[in-house]
């Protein structure tokens, strides 16, 4: 099960050396994120009347080559590993680079708790969850 | 001449108090801002190639009603008025109250300008633009 | 009585027209804002404890010239009218231009409820607050 | 050689979650980062005469416990290895949690190459810093 989002590169994406900020780029991770657990029964109202949040304990994130204002990147995002209390998503973000190729802009990986709010106590991941890798 | 796009709204996007951060809903703007500016023959591409940016000189905005994680905001901007060195850019946020209503969110009012980069030269507003109100 | 803080300008406030971005003064205003409300009595902890939070229910911001990455920017800010539900804030945001001048960056007016959270309720404006004008 | 700053948490950094967004760690970060690079002889205007900009080719970063608004989180920053175009800088983010004691909020790592812009091209990362870490 793989989810795919695309997202513009606006202004306060970017900043002075010309292209996109290193860290807007897990704006667009945090998008692909939610729309993935939105696809595993999370969406926003769900985790809302339920107070259970994913939260991200990790992130590893390489760089692989700047987007800029305006281009229009495609983030992919699955999950790659599901334990009791966390499971690991992965992320790819691509710009079209024309004649059918794409070019990498970053892959990430981040390592997601369910955990009850208020009290911050973790859930068990579940079950059939393992069965989406 | 009306543009419109939705943003549903990210966890990065709201604040501690529960609801969308008052900052956060300038990025909706801008985002219709860019829509808009796309329409009347501008887009990223165009302002990279010609060093044209449209620039903020002023924003007012009103908040009517919060906007909650996971809401999805209608954004619609147009041109109010067309002056020589200045535009002014409307802006509604919206979401959707069910029964083929909706809530308003926020209004917002920009001045525009289009700026010749990196001089900081004001260029002319393209008098076609005038039609367009 | 006025508060006065200063913030350095980050990569992440500076967007690829090679100046901060509109948005990110609002960052600057609304740590301003804290720092006038910790004055007030009301710092971070008092809200926590009490679910009254200052909410920006208008913005009014006129940029005036430019900053840039690495300027240092000064931000004064101030009561300039207490109603019953509402006061109003003022801001200045300047950068030492050298010869003791300084450059008006840009300046903001926000008015801003008292809100008690989560019911949403607005509350009076300590009456203690309008001999602060 | 090692910097600290510290940064109070406004609003806009935390979400709905009641704590600080994972993204936001990632500001603090960078300004610790531009306080490090400033130490090592790269402050801000130096970078933009030179055109020679740290960029961050890889981040991993993870979050121990969560900071909170108004938390008043120190981060220190220090090189950990020089190679020939890369550096690595490692982070650390804490706050005081009385009685002399202090918690970790999230540990950090990153891997920045200096890149001239625009070209992209890579530069040798300085001999003298080796004698740093």
């Amino acid at each position: 099960m793989e989810v795919e989002i695309s997202e513009s590169v606006p202004f306060y994406d970017t900043d002075c050396g010309g292209v996109v900020s290193n860290i807007a780029y897990l704006r667009y991770v945090e998008k692909a994120r939610m729309a993935l657990f939105s696809r595993l029964g999370m969406d926003a109202s769900t985790m809302t009347e339920t107070g259970i949040f994913p939260t991200v304990i990790r992130t590893e994130i390489d760089y692989r080559s700047p987007a800029r204002l305006g281009d229009v990147i495609r983030i992919t995002a699955h999950l790659t590993s599901v334990e009791k209390v966390r499971t690991i998503c992965a992320y790819r973000l691509t710009v079209d680079a024309g004649a059918g190729r794409e070019r990498t802009i970053c892959e990430a990986v981040q390592t997601v708790a369910l955990v009850q709010m208020p009290s911050g106590r973790p859930k068990r991941i579940p079950e059939a969850w393992s069965r989406l890798l």
